[in-house]
């Protein structure tokens, strides 16, 4: 599909005729997308035409074909890897974002101990929502930035590997997003996949999981756009050899009990050692399961669910992700005692106002006060404190008292507390009656069952 | 209605919240406009978010509110000229473009001679039109590059004066424009109206009749996009306590024969002389009426054409072109004996192919061709050769034998000669019935008549 080979009438190529075509609505060729993207990558094209085409591409949207063709393009703009002689089949999983979404620290270990290979490269924390680097830096010592060789040592080593984007791995998408970010142009649900696809597919896996989060807290606020963009992704997956499906699950309220870094990492221990929130492990069953079906480990999804609890239960995924941490520079007695982990330096309750049941949360501002907190980046150059967050006491249908805790923040900072908690007060409902809670998964989109 | 009063909290804006809302269909208001341009004109704001915000007002449109403050924060970034010390009433005309319009040079001279201020501030050949400033640079001497001081004096001495955008005039547009060139944001109504308006404004005149071209050789290829630009310049204009009037008209072939700098020059000369062509002396009459009529200096259209007339007849409106000519550093005796006009050193026909009527003609191509001879630019940095360029034999309707001249190209380079007659070979259609003339003005827009 990638159309290089058309390039040989480069000198007739202009930016701006391709910017008119989609302006005015009308498809572009695959070749015409390589030009532009290859263009830009190389420095030919300005930032200036690009943002104009970003603008004309989200307004007027992209086709099935074009958006597989952009996907393309930037997967090719840099090094996609070969794993092959690592294992048969490589398989991850990608989350769109959400709160308290700490999913791949269980699941990359989980499946590697089920004989898969799991190349996970991942991002830092977006807007409200938590980064799964940014969780695994609160791990003392344990290093994300290795260079894609090292990666395949710790591959090889333990079946599961996790890291940030390094400069090899689709440089056009880093481009790319850095313009969109400026520009007006994120929430394109073509933009978006064309990114989240051509980074995860230059992983070189042959299979993908996609947690595309739906709900207060998620970037997709409905399950009509989170549909949307599961179709997009999962057919531009396919349209390039992948097996892909994509599960639209629940982000009406934080995924387990805590927010923030450290304890985040904390919570994954407590799956891994076959306990843990409910709906944290049984999401993480769920995936698991998926990525096992999808990577040809087991013949339906029961059995994919069932080897999964086995995993946990036996200890092996525990071992494999101290494995894991070990081998990438972190301490691993924090695995074994938690405790080592940073811990922020006081606590504070919020009370509920009144008697009731939780109603609803604005899961989107849970987050943001957990950025606010320090947990989370404002800016880009901002750090990060591993130590601040939240712990839910309650969730959604949760019978609450008057002055009962709702939550417990974390915090190094007073000022930064205050201004969370003024947050937080305004983030949960109380109502008299028990509401239904929400479905965990929403929808599946692809075929998981094949 | 300029904005900066608001301006107070000027830290709190960001360019990205204005993309966004603009991106989603919502109006702006006067006062974010105002700061998306000072921010630009100042190098605060940078090119790709200009261009994405460009793209995004084209594919949503600006709201007449819009536009009226894009065109006011434009004209208020630079200088806006002050002439009322020369006189109480200054009008002007300005044309969207056509081919071998050429009205501009009759009627400034001309209504000026009827006793108006006519500070004319004129542009270059864009595409395939050509330029007031190409035109009147091809009189040996000429200057159009004339300080602000000195436009004045000219403009004191004999009504008018004739220059080019300086740069105290509306910089933002420049800018703004140098941006939609190159980035696919050229074709909107709304942005062409703030460009030309803003400009014309900045001239500091009370009242402006808008020539809007339409037909094969016009940007605007039907009168209802000539309408829809039309209208939004009259109400922009008359938001800005100004008297304006469109008028739309035809350009479905050239105006007058001749088409080429020194040719057009020419042209205008037969014309200021009281002969020349007969559609181009119509033209220059009803705009001339209609000036006289926004500038009160007579009572209703028939006065001002009658006026006109006599004005062109007297020799009184020749003299005053003679005169700004020599005020502006031409040579007076090219006005007297136009031969001393630069020459084409070569001249060759094309001939009809067949016996019949002129049906109908690709009035762009006839400019293209023009260009092609290098009469007008193909890159902003060519230079123009005053002398070639395009006499028509035939207009549409006339007979015409097989093998009779249509017209005549000068030219000064073999090769440029034969891609040009090329192009000409299939600008016009030959048909066996007579057509009907097209009308020499489709359509006014606003009130010329109270």
């Amino acid at each position: 599909m990638h159309a290089r080979a058309e390039n040989s009438d480069a000198a007739a190529f202009r930016a701006i005729d391709v910017i008119r075509k989609k302006r005015d609505g009308h498809e572009l060729s695959p070749s015409e997308i390589a030009r532009l993207v290859d263009g830009y990558t190389r420095g030919e094209i300005p930032d200036y035409q690009i943002s104009a085409w970003l603008m004309a591409a989200l307004i007027r949207g992209l086709t099935r074909a074009e958006t597989a063709a952009l996907t393309d393009s930037m997967l090719h703009s840099g090094e996609v890897l070969d794993l092959s002689e690592l294992a048969p089949v490589k398989v991850d999983k990608h989350s769109t974002g959400g709160v308290g979404d700490k999913t791949s620290l269980v699941l990359a270990p989980l499946v590697a101990a089920g004989g898969l290979v799991v190349p996970m490269i991942s991002g830092r924390g977006l807007g409200h929502t938590g980064g799964t680097l940014d969780k695994l830096e609160s791990i003392p010592g344990f290093r994300v930035d290795l260079p894609l060789d090292r990666f395949r040592t710790v591959l090889r080593a333990c079946g599961c590997s996790m890291i940030g984007q390094t400069a090899e791995i689709a440089p056009a998408d880093r481009k790319f997003y850095a313009l969109r970010d400026v520009t007006g142009t994120v929430e394109s649900p073509c933009l978006i996949c064309a990114s989240i696809m051509s980074k995860k597919l230059a992983e070189g896996v042959d299979a993908l999981v996609l947690d595309v989060k739906s709900g207060s807290g998620a970037f997709m606020k409905t399950d009509e756009d989170a549909s949307f963009l599961s179709e997009l992704m999962v057919e531009t997956g396919q349209r390039m050899g992948k097996k892909v499906v994509a599960l639209i699950t629940d982000m009406n309220q934080p995924l387990g009990f805590k927010i923030g870094n450290a304890l985040e990492v904390e919570e994954c221990i407590e799956v891994l050692r076959g306990g843990g929130p409910d709906d944290l492990r049984e999401l993480c069953l769920e995936l698991a399961a998926c990525m096992f079906l999808l990577g040809g480990r087991v013949k339906h999804l029961a059995e994919g669910k069932e080897l999964s609890q086995t995993l946990l239960r036996s200890g092996e995924t525990l071992a494999r992700f101290r494995k894991m941490v070990e081998l990438q520079g972190g301490d691993p007695s924090a695995i074994d005692n938690p405790s080592r982990l940073p811990r922020a330096k006081q606590k504070v309750d919020l009370l509920a106002s009144r008697d009731g049941f939780v109603g609803s949360m604005n899961c989107e501002e849970i987050g943001t006060a957990c950025v606010v907190l320090g947990g989370g980046r404002e800016k880009k150059e901002d750090s990060v404190d591993p130590a601040v967050g939240i712990v839910l006491r309650k969730k959604l249908g949760d019978r609450v008292a008057n002055n009962e805790p709702i939550c417990t923040l974390h915090y190094n900072s007073d000022s930064r507390a205050a201004q969370a908690k003024k947050l937080l007060g305004q983030s949960f409902e109380i109502q008299d009656a028990a509401p239904a809670p929400p479905p965990l998964i929403h929808r599946v989109i692809g075929s998981s069952s094949k």
